[in-house]
């Protein structure tokens, strides 16, 4: 009965809003990162304040020392710079790169049986390059990538047929960014196909909507990107790892072999459980699907050789 | 079984947390307004699209049109200027109080029935603005006051013990400002007068903390003040009200007679219920205690008399 | 911000347990009623007691008065002879008809506007007398059906394949007894068909140990049947309705021609909001499936026709 | 990230409720042990099913071996025969006071580190039968007690005042029998006294009333005694431990030294985390007061001196 740790590297919104929902939760005590002085701490002592009206029992710490993360069980990474409005997801690259080799040189070795699940975009690339620089196995580093994409794509779905958006499920796979590959055929509202229920001209422009739904929040906000929606997939993420949950989720896993693809990082469905990534699930793809999967994959590791 | 509409006015931190916080509680839907164009549309985005993952069926629209508020149960007015670094609470007064007139004069026509709590600060100021703007029943306005000062003692308190912050009551009363009031005397631990468990001078230092509480969150951003507490006191009194609790609470009350004070909103004990505050509890007090709040009291009148 | 009021008729286990999830989950008042004496104002205040450590402030009353029951805005009944080991859903109908006319007529019309839940077996022969009795518009009365069969549908799926029993989404149609119709093309884990992951031995089993999931239990426990999984299909049920959450859940509605049935009480999938069975949806099924249904539906209105 | 397990020994009510609210509130596996074949199965079973719909990944088992409670973090005993109307809680001694030592004889070692909460009455005279014959330390074996009395408390100061049931809190303390001692002087609705609030008949019918909580349901019921605030009495003790809370709570507790007692189990106010009892609190008590409390602990050896 040892207590849960989640570190989480980045004091920004994302950051912060995966702290606020981890203690809401009661899933552990966090340690917000950030080499920033100030913002960590500042932010985690308003979010410990909260404690007594919300009722959990977690300790949140803002520190800029590495070593106050040690021994923790999850290690969220979010650092990096925020994309700004008109900037692609990949622009960012190279700042970001070497941000996440130097977060994961410092942190990782203090929890060395941590799992990481790695925020900062490109997510696929990212996670690859936390993989590299980490030496963790494959299965304990993963990217926050589908299950944000398909939290949108189920919003919008919900939205246009009217029902709770608890009744849809959906799966959206390939790299978190434009070249996402939505499933409408693995999409349903209460176990209904939704191409039965959607006609052809609608689920193409919510298909669209959810390729660019990172974007429409930029574009909305001005000044800085989503992070409420990637806090809860983030956290669900979190959740099926700390609770053993083994659920079928779809994030940013290291395949090997799985839909003809290897050593690169990309959304598939996975069972997500204590261990990390248990298993990888292959799908039945149409050749269209597939392609779709394989281009979206070629986009990622294109980013990859550049890095 | 009507649907429960809350409206949050003021898109920033605060109001953002305070419509996330609403419909992770699934308390109602959220109609997020501000004058700022973009930016409630994005997080009210952000925000639904964090329903499927989060099990909540409540809608979340961002609107720039007072008349999108329409038949809202409860409004919260959280618009203003925010707490820079080094400003005291009371000097952000005149531009506040000209926002304050207008957001009331624009958005209770469309909501008669409405509950209003008001965030912005000076807020017992400001809940006397909203007073007379609206024409509402006193009952019906509050201001968030003692349930923020009064988590941050007992936050402190139980990090001193090393208890369970469940564990801790405690008591805050007067003008949510440097004079505010917390009572030693009726604050607990597990039911434990809390001088049984601490020194005088411990507790001199956690009662010097609570009430530059404000101000060391701020310090420590630098660019902003807190709003995860802030958010979670506002969504305890929204709770106490929608769900008719009937909760005891430090609230920012009009007084008429009560602690020997009148025509004055002040930080008190009151039960707080679907008709608003039912009824304020007027506590046996020490005369150092009474001055305290008399002093209080003085230097919200002051500042009134200055708007 | 009216109180939600729900009475259950009923203090057996079944309904107790549906009055213990009401109160946990915070959905309003409960008055639990019965003809017996002493058992439900005892299960009521032991109920209430409960209150203080799980924070809910809803008032749970016992009575044996059908007016206590006045203006609730649900009304679940499960009333009726409980089936012993050996029983068949069906063999308790005499009895349990007299019963279901006498409490509709004594307690309905002190609510005119509820929804009524009909739990008691066979709850789709229930379903229609309450109808019947009530005089209450069709989509306002609905029995217990799906949603029980498919929570144990999906139990038996997740422990065979070791995910998540949140992964797992089903459903069964028909009749709630032993010709309920599980449909397996409409059932999937983490949105995979579960004919791509079982093999069809595995799913015969599964299906048939759902068909007879009720009898599985009474068989264990000897003298009595199942209560918890049936008190959370009711509760999901209720909640649906008080939150207009527009859930899709298969329960009993009165089909008007969808699926080429008329004036029968059968397992549909339906959206359920405030205004109860919001729509019947039509699944294209194929002839197997729809000759079940029919054959599923025949056995309800044989019994009907002995009534 | 080990997954959490509950041994729960006793499959009756409050047994099963206890296994109930373990799952509801996802707090880890559950294995319901029971020598009786059929009942720990069925309602495990039962409770299984519901996963899908409440969402919770936690496995339930109905057993008759106790091999399969091995490596348990909790087990709670609730086994015994129940009190009939009439009969008082010192009654079924001997009868318990036997199964208990065989139950903890044949539980306990395959659980070295579990930490025990003894339900079966007289719980502190059950509890220290369990001390001694576990051999465990006694921070890790206690017994229901001040929780359930206090609960009972808060709800009818709550019920009289007409205030929120979360806005009371109380404290009783002695032996879980006719001879508690709530007290009054530490007892308070928003954190003011309640002699304050109530007068002294008022205060001493209520008092009176707690005392005889437990009967008051026995004689409603007239076939069982109270499990619905049992169990969530013991849940909370539960999750304390579990969450490594530091939760302070009434429970019967083995005294050394405190309060002037020695070497008897007895209702104490105590930090609960994940060591168990981390700290027995020695409250200021009125010389009245602590007479009481000698008088019940006199009550707890009398028993023991006969088992």
């Amino acid at each position: 009965m040892k207590r849960q740790k989640i570190t989480v590297v980045g004091s920004g919104n994302v950051g912060a809003t995966v702290a606020h929902l981890t203690v809401l939760k009661n899933l552990g005590d966090v340690v917000l990162y950030d080499i920033v002085e100030g913002s960590p701490q500042g932010k985690s002592l308003d979010l410990q304040e909260a404690a007594p009206i919300e009722g959990f029992d977690c300790f949140v710490i803002g520190t800029n020392q590495p070593k106050d993360t040690a021994d923790s069980d999850i290690i969220v990474i979010t650092a990096g710079m925020a994309r700004k409005p008109g900037m692609s997801r990949d622009d960012l690259l190279d700042t970001n790169v070497s941000i996440m080799r130097q977060v994961v040189r410092q942190i990782t070795p203090h929890s060395p049986n941590a799992i990481l699940i790695i925020v900062t975009n490109p997510s696929d690339v990212m996670a690859q390059v936390a993989l590299q620089e980490s030496g963790f196995a494959p299965e304990k580093v993963l990217g926050l990538g589908g299950v944000l994409d398909s939290t949108r794509f189920r919003s919008f779905i919900a939205l246009e047929l009217g029902v709770s958006f608890e009744a849809v499920t959906a799966l959206v796979l390939g790299g978190h960014g434009d070249s996402m590959v939505p499933l409408v055929r693995y999409s349903y509202a209460g176990g209904i196909p939704i191409d039965k229920l959607l006609d052809e001209e609608t689920l193409h422009l919510i298909v669209e909507r959810t390729r660019k739904g990172g974007s429409e929040i930029v574009d909305l906000l001005k000044t800085g990107s989503a992070y409420y929606a990637p806090g809860s997939a983030v956290v669900s993420m979190m959740e099926a790892i700390l609770k053993d949950k083994k659920s079928i989720m779809p994030v940013s896993a290291y395949v090997s072999g799985e839909y003809g693809l290897s050593n690169v990082y990309l959304g598939v469905p996975v069972i997500l459980g204590s261990h990390g990534v248990e298993k990888i699930i292959e799908l039945d793809l149409l050749p269209s699907e597939h392609a779709d999967l394989l281009k979206s994959a070629d986009g990622v590791k294109r980013i990859l050789t550049r890095t």
